[in-house]
């Protein structure tokens, strides 16, 4: 159970990055050297991925950390650099949150900071593959299953949430097949997740997003699975753009509809989804697919990155510490509590 | 209420197109000389829109009457040519009869012929010019309208059917604002409908398809009004790609759905929506949107070009004899014994 590549690496004083904006024509890297290209990695997308920024976001406070030398004012600047790149997903201030902690703890040392970087990184490969473990409850043979975005080891710091459930039961003999969203504007279903299933060799048809409806209607669907970017107190869910329609149309026809992410992506403090804030992002993310103009540059443009699906449709949410399932509010809390569900 | 442009004109002998394959970056025009360019254009998407391509297949038929000189075999293979160039629009296979048994009764006089296809064309522009007016009952001051694919008169064979009806209120003051689903995977909305909005100035967002359902959830859109490439007995409706999960959303949400189309779009002989044949397209629209490549190449693709929206989901179907509401099968079979609603 391990890929044969690796979307972030630090090696010799920097942060190697798969560069996802050019899969999958080219399988090429992107050097971080410094906090600030970590900051602008995550902010242009060079990475993407809730978990994967995460600990990205760790290594650039690492390096953030050598570059203030000891000023602690310089640091948190920097740190906040990193805080702002992109501001849905919660691991990645839970990363900053961390590593700023730990700081303060060892007074900047760091050999300490580039270990807890480490640490942050093993943390979620080993959380991903508990994930799976306990995710393959969900998944019976010959399942068909509907994933949307890339939540493979592109999006985490290894191996997967919701693609590394399904990774696992291939590879556990299951004989499924899949179903990949393109994921409209950025194309993460095509470009990153084809590209996974492809190199695992799990038998797989692209759609374009409005195709899953039918195919959920006619019974062609077995269970959806896909990520979160953010999980609120009472189980809602911010995901990838697209994710709410499916858990209408999932509802509407009794299709099993489950999100996978660490524990590290609920906020505890945010009651409800409406509270998030959703990240509006470029016009030419729609208006120039693959750098092509598709549309008259004098259109407008609404091009939010994430929605928010309520809990009400949601069967379950798979963590590292086992299904939540409803009543989420007071499942959410017992993890909280520091329960294993 | 004129367009600035004409989709299709017949002249010196030819059939003019815009070619949409290439708007909105230029505008061109695609000319067609024989009833096998008709037949290309058509099955390439030069043209598109089930109207539009009813009219140019009026024009194909009077050009193999041209060619065949009299050879009824001729004649009929190339009718069969055209009529088999896209299986799902109802109205090519209607033009097409209606050609034929025109030809039949005239003796194939090509005179004759060329008057009966400008008819289908000004019949078409006049209908649609009456469903504006009928449509325009649905439609209140400030409404904001989301519509999907192409419906206007790059669709017709002039003004527009759901599109039509919107340009309409704008020009009558109504104060509308509108938003456009891209329409993947070939764009028809940004390519198309953003283009002809932008040349009406009427108040518009282009959006990726998959951000509908929350500006629906969210009250954000008043009512939804789109085409139909064919239209059964029972008032099921297929549409391009996506009007199915609009639709289910809508339901959801109470938001009104309205599909618009000439009566000539209707199948009185197919009963249900499940007998309608959906035209499975390339897979490089789904990979290579504008020619740029977006997946690997070794992933299986699913891409079928409609779907279909069962009639529980529809508020009404605007025709130029009324708008059609429940009981559909009913209120279609008025329709199909000459009534007006």
């Amino acid at each position: 159970m391990d890929e044969n590549f690796k979307a972030l690496e630090f090696r010799d004083g920097a942060l190697v990055l798969i560069d996802q904006r050019i899969l999958p024509t080219r399988l090429e890297y992107f050097t971080c050297r410094t906090s600030e290209d970590v900051a602008f990695a995550i902010s242009d997308m060079v990475v993407r991925g809730a978990p994967a920024i995460g600990g990205c976001a760790g290594y650039g406070v690492y390096l953030a950390a050598c570059e203030a030398n000891g000023d602690r004012r310089a640091f948190e600047e920097k740190c906040s650099r990193i805080r702002s790149s992109r501001p849905t997903a919660v691991n990645l201030m839970w990363a900053v949150d961390r590593m700023t902690r730990k700081a303060g703890e060892c007074g900047m040392d760091t050999a300490v900071l580039l270990e807890e970087a480490h640490r942050i990184v093993d943390e979620d490969v080993a959380m991903n593959k508990k994930m799976a473990e306990i995710g393959a409850s969900v998944i019976r043979r010959n399942d068909v299953i509907l994933t949307h975005c890339n939540t493979g080891a592109l999006a985490t710091c290894g191996w997967g949430t919701a693609l590394g459930i399904i990774k696992k039961a291939h590879y556990d003999g299951k004989n499924i097949r899949v179903y990949a969203d393109e994921t409209r504007p950025r194309f993460q279903g095509a470009r990153l997740t084809a590209w996974e299933l492809v190199r695992a060799g799990i038998p797989s048809t692209l759609i374009p997003d409005s195709a899953a409806a039918t195919l959920i209607r006619d019974g062609m669907i077995d269970l959806v699975i896909l990520g979160a970017d953010r999980i609120t107190a009472n189980g809602d869910v911010a995901n990838k753009l697209g994710t709410f329609a499916l858990s209408v149309i999932c509802k509407q026809y009794g299709v099993p509809f489950y999100s996978a992410a660490p524990t590290s992506t609920i906020d505890f403090e945010m009651k409800d989804g409406k509270d998030i804030p959703i990240e509006q992002r470029d016009k030419d993310e729609v208006v120039r697919p693959g750098g092509v103009l598709v549309a008259p540059e004098e259109i407008g443009v609404y091009n939010p990155a994430f929605d928010v699906t309520p809990h009400q449709n949601i069967t379950g949410i798979i963590t590292e510490k086992g299904i939540i399932r409803p009543p989420f509010d007071l499942n959410i809390e017992r993890i909280r509590q520091g329960e294993t569900l």
